[in-house]
């Protein structure tokens, strides 16, 4: 029985570290944005590269899309993919405001929170939608924490490049 | 018995999945570096910021230091901490040449999978050397894997920035 609890926790804590993780990571990104003026996010990060606001964009949708990639319902911001993922910055014809931006961007992140809470551990380790079953069975590293991973260091990674701008 | 298999293989795939995690970030970013000359490792990633040599040797030293964290040994390379971490770029008098950065960075890295390959799940739970066990028996997610999601997400934020290196 004890052995048992014990075993429990072990594998929440494996998920509890991965969150944390996670948390730090959006935390961090987040900051950097709500620290960003209205009028610094169409700056770009640095000349001729991608404009804050661009930047964005795409770590919002790339959150919202976690939700159908995790098979926990369905994205709320498809929309806004096609000018924050399949086009390149300036290529849209127009963006959403930087107010709608903000809003979206809190509402997104509470809902993966929400969404995240309630996985169990056994849950975080089965496939992620995009994987195939055949696939899955030979590849069970290709689960849900691994695209929980994989966004993790995405933030890193523009977030690296977002602390290239000059600081105001 | 098939439930305690089971529950055991639960653990390793926890492990499985966060150290592919670290080797698909660690891969990207030797795949960039193997492919920038001697010469071009002394540009600046963007102009007035670090040199790519820099964010070599930081990274390098980075993995390195992971060692003693990990509670795993000694580092190898403690010697260039002064050069790429706590100095700014170009504040030391000289560096390793590239040849000797290239070769100690299969090191580091060949060793560290070593390492990483002989931690049972039990011991990526375990507290990492720099938290007291006060503090780890209040936050128990600051152990051996928070070091190294943290380290995965700081390959990803260099990265990131060496991305924006105009391609040669």
């Amino acid at each position: 029985m004890a052995s048992s609890t014990s075993i429990l926790s072990t594998d929440q804590l494996f998920v509890t570290t991965a969150l944390k993780a996670w948390e730090i990571w959006l935390s961090r990104t987040t900051k950097f944005f709500d620290n960003l003026s209205d009028e610094r996010m169409f700056e770009e990060i640095v000349p001729g590269k991608n404009r804050a606001i661009y930047i964005y964009g795409h770590l919002l949708v790339v959150s919202d899309a976690m939700i159908p990639q995790l098979g926990l319902g369905t994205a709320s911001y498809a929309h806004l993919r096609d000018t924050f993922l399949s086009k390149p910055d300036r290529a849209a014809a127009d963006l959403p405001t930087v107010t709608e931006l903000r809003a979206a961007w809190k509402e997104a992140h509470a809902r993966l929170e929400t969404l995240f809470a309630e996985l169990t551990p056994e849950q975080w380790l089965a496939g992620h939608a995009t994987v195939s079953a055949e696939d899955f069975a030979a590849q069970p590293h290709r689960n849900r924490l691994s695209i929980l991973l994989s966004r993790t260091s995405h933030f890193g990674y523009h977030l690296g490049q977002l602390m290239l701008m000059p600081h105001s």
